[in-house]
């Protein structure tokens, strides 16, 4: 049996797209949305970041904001660019931006950041298993040295050994500079596991480079009390009078509503509790090339709202699980830059402002969001846009 | 204090465009990155999919495949658009799908159809909410008339309550026919709120149109042992030549790598056990117009690796919370239809159709990426991108 | 290598005892802690509940109450026997019981009844899985009529199949009667097996009575959304001032508290969230011959406290798998029927009202422990304890 | 209203009992089952144990064994007593025991040892909270210190601090020597706090002791990936014919029957994946004066499974939340005393040993339970059961 391969090179050209389509063989107009003269043209420049090249999909940006943050790395008022193609997502997650910087700002924090690896190790038996993990504990020093040697900005945090019967889950954690870091970190890893190979007192029967441990681009418990990337954690306090008037609502409806949510998530078994995070995450991702495919680990986390002392609202989301970088993944293609440059006001966002702005980000929607269910502008919202009515006012939510 | 204001309007166009870039303030090459020609003639085409529009990223799209289906509803050979910035994607998945091809193809089946949305409601007393309870779980028939009223493709399957106290959440499942649907069901269930306003037995406190017991973009078992849009699976057996051949692995060395990645997944707690549906999941969703935030549920399922008696590989992949359309959201805009067309082979490909592709691509990238790991290509890749030499070739994966 | 047996007859006896005890070699005193006179004459009592007989171990039991509930079953004031060796918790929980009662009692309701076995199917294909899964899934007439020639008291509910790839789970649920209803449940999917074996259109290539996936004595997210055994639900309202003369703390602390312990029960990954089931439960099963393994799956749940309007206290519990009979299991013997007796104020509890029991004792459990935590009590308590002072009051609790 | 208390004094003494007898108001023959002349003369005994006491219940206690283990702290043949009321359990765990001894015994190894408390502290802002989350980090030397003044046997292993908004949860980890140390590290941690109180940089406004981050007596899936009291893993290779003999199976059956029942513990969503922990584990903690309610946290962890090279079983059990001692408790009780004689040889079993012993125990029962639904004899021992036939071999198991 001969199956087609896709046409490839060495080096990709527009004539290799060309024939890539000749092999689809779908219609001219598919060929002219995707493969459009601009993106013709950057061809080698995409080459970097794709393979079997056939143009590019244009995904609209909106912007929310301005949002006022004072955090350890973000502060001041930011505008947010948010690549999507569903409808009111960018005028709820703007909605909840300009009612944080009416009260006045949201505090940020990045609380820790590091970024996992988890070779896996099989063994004959649990002893020795048992024997490699209480070694490989030990060599935080020649691993960080090893690790040093693969990149200026790898800096490994620690070393903490699984054992599970004859198989041992070895968990490295890195610092990674302005990158996500996931490449960084294998490729440091790699480097590991070769020194492993010639020192361990122990040989294994499998070694494999990344084990399922480290929460990669998954919902995980672990990485939710820990950190996978950046943590990060955002809060607002709300006056009564701007909830009603902004929100339509009461931080008393807003706080009951949040106790049956995060139950309705301990009922259903998510990983931490929360309205809705995804949504922001993964237009602000596609918009500023960050890797989309992180957003499966990065919505989750916590909300909490309480009634304030005072009448008001409370608001704080902690996301631990952020993964954001200012250099690699897309973050140099021309149409990223630019959303990075919005960001970071003309330069791009370093990476853990912009992990800061994440939070800033989701405690907009959940603010945004809650209060439009507590108010019945959620159900509007959404009759007003199947009616193909253009919204007369920003005060819509979307989940 | 006055906070700025995005320009809007009922209508979107160029000068209100211009008039955004000019509040952000931003480099003028940023503006033309984004807002180019072509976009700004589209203007009036994406407001219905965005707010305070001020251009479009370009996401460059690989073609993996092809792949073949033995499905209930794809049937075929298939080239699937893949829409990402880090490279080694692409060429990752289309290595997995060509296996699949030359193995025979892969099985694929769509298990069940349902999404929901889950109102809550809060009572005084648990005596009334477990009357309420009771009361709304016999209201099939009325909900299912109501809800027919609101969509002719929306179908209400089943009402489910669950008390936690004073409190109660309904489970509210529909079919949505080619849309995704979670805007279809919010209305339907906008709806059914209306009718239990006027006859219900109790009065309650509070109604929430969707209490987050639905699942909706976040990962929950829930929805893992259930279904939340569309549950596919797909199996392939591979002989063990082919896996020598293309993985340069054994079918035995993969097994043992599945058992152990299979219980990192277990201890560190995460939505199911699978190496890594994300990648491929977030890149198709954003090629084919599909709502990207919808990873963060769709990226959850299980993969299971057997050796087969006759010293081949059995593998295969579910997914039980796929959520896609071929109408709605992103697919009527340019340059998503002609990828949903690429997939279509012409004409966009019905939402059962692309439910099933979305397990084939899955099974694909678990293949190359598990090969990968095994054979120790997957370091290998990344280092060899890590000096800049492009790929010589495909046998790469990425994480 | 011989291996030593431990002797066993078909009629267990005083002689098999001493034999096993001059097998064990252990002291005098131990036999006699253990085989004293009253244990040895109801050895064959005992041979239906027990296999290598050696004696019996004897449990202090304490009295908590009493507790007012109306529920739908259990409706009075009742005194809970607990049997524990950890100092304080009967202290608690008697503790918890009068304030409950004080406060006029608690609301208690049966919300569901269902036991589940799980039988699991492999077969050579997908498409094989997924043909059994339509066929089982219309058999539940056909399997009623065998469940009911198994047991007068079984009854089938429903069946639900569930397919991974080339695997099938069958979720069977059952109603069983006065019974916790294991052992009723497992014969009763035994002779459904020996049905399916005659009738199934496709051949399975293995069959497992059960499969795990009913949730058998372990916390499973699954079974926390829905049933195993019985799900009941307890809440109580206390007057501001009884918070205050009784637990020594204000309801706005205690809602301060359930929160952040709420939230902790999330970033730490529980089945539920909750301050503390299993104390009394594993306590209440033994003392009344429950099976006390159950503990693992009974002691998961929710607790919800909230502030008043009045300025009060309303907390409620809700626990899905309570399991628990007033027939099978230890029910029988001397010593658990007299706790069961006095739960049942002279004769034994039936099993629905012993369900609500449960609730009303999570409920007093959770007041007294949070009430505790507020107040500072909790540590005072258990310092008093480690000087091996009896402890002056009843305000105590315990985790 | 006037609530009847239960009679009190600082004293316990038989006419208390008496007096509580009185006002339960059952029958004379409860009475006698429960305050049997033996318990009344312990009464002063157990005043140490229990509050409200009324006499004891007899729990019949069986042997398993002997499980012949090779463990860094158990080595040797071991017979274990598993008190319980369900009958064929203990014939199924000597089962296992006998399979393990037979082919050579098993290894075991403690892998960890800690308990946590995890007290928990909210503040007015996030600032304040990163603030104290950083000081208190960098205390362990004091808080070391002021641990050591509170037991000779408590030491504290590391402080780390979670931060969720404005909350801090600071998880403190310790040894607890022989005891199983949760009230040890109760009182360590109120230590701890009275210093905290007087040296913290920020002042908080709500202080507790235990913030459910600890994971005391509830699954969680931090302590699975982590430690819990003792996390111990033992693991035996069972030779083909053994498996044929004794458990009428073949390894290739019980490998798939893993497989399958893994994967439906991911699907339902439970803490780790097992058949069965639960029964075991409440029985040895019942038979030896340890907290049955801990069997909540004790029975969760991993089985696995494997096809050797050479045709046999690889099987292998981590339990990752063992909490025993051989001090404290009911250790100290006549019976439970004696039980853990039976254990130790003659003196009672060392805590380390005695972990590593549930680890044997949970091994054996697996293998029992895998092996009784591989080759049908589940389902049997259940029917002969039911038909009241004693079991004409030790061939069954029960789940």
């Amino acid at each position: 049996m001969t199956i087609p391969t896709i046409p490839r090179a060495a080096q990709d050209s527009h004539a290799l797209v060309a024939e890539r389509w000749r092999a689809l063989g779908t219609a001219a107009e598919s060929q002219a949305a995707l493969a459009d003269e601009a993106s013709l043209q950057d061809v080698a420049r995409f080459s970097r970041n794709i393979e079997n090249f056939i143009g590019t999909v244009k995904v609209p940006v909106g912007i929310a904001g301005p949002v006022r943050v004072q955090g350890m790395h973000a502060r001041g008022d930011y505008y947010l660019p948010l690549a999507t193609t569903e409808a009111a997502l960018v005028a709820s997650y703007s909605r909840g931006a300009q009612i944080i910087t009416e009260a006045g700002g949201c505090a940020a924090a990045l609380l820790a950041e590091s970024v996992g690896r988890a070779p896996g190790f099989s063994f004959v038996t649990l002893a020795e298993a048992a024997t490699f993990a209480r070694w490989v504990e030990a060599q935080y020093e020649a691993f960080a040295m090893v690790t040093a040697r693969t990149s200026a900005h790898a800096k490994l945090l620690s070393v903490r050994a699984n054992v599970e019967g004859n198989h041992v889950y070895v968990q490295l954690e890195f610092r990674t500079g302005e990158a996500a870091g996931q490449n960084m970190v294998t490729l440091a890893t790699a480097a590991i596991l070769q020194h492993v190979a010639g020192t361990a007192p122990v040989k294994c029967e499998h070694c494999f480079l990344e084990a399922n441990y480290s929460g990669d681009k998954k919902a995980s418990a672990h990485s939710l009390a820990g950190v996978r990337g950046k943590r990060v954690s955002a809060e607002v306090r709300l006056p009564r009078a701007l909830v009603a008037d902004r929100l339509h609502t009461t931080p008393e409806c807003m706080t009951e509503y949040w106790r049956m949510a995060a139950l309705a998530g301990v009922l259903t078994g998510t990983v931490g509790v929360q309205g809705q995070f995804a949504n922001g995450l993964a237009a602000l991702y596609i918009a500023c090339g960050q890797d989309a495919a992180c957003v499966a680990e990065s919505a989750t986390g916590v909300t909490r709202l309480e009634l304030a002392r005072d009448g008001g609202l409370y608001a704080c989301v902690t996301l631990p699980n952020v993964i954001v970088g200012s250099v690699g993944g897309g973050t140099g293609l021309p149409s990223q830059r630019a959303c990075l440059h919005v960001v970071g006001k003309g330069g791009p966002a370093d990476a853990r402002a912009l992990a800061e702005l994440c939070a800033a980000l989701a405690l907009a929607g959940e603010l945004s969001l809650i209060g439009a269910l507590c108010s019945g502008d959620f159900a509007r919202a959404h009759a007003e846009r199947a009616r193909g009515v253009t919204l007369p006012r920003q005060e819509v939510a979307r989940a």
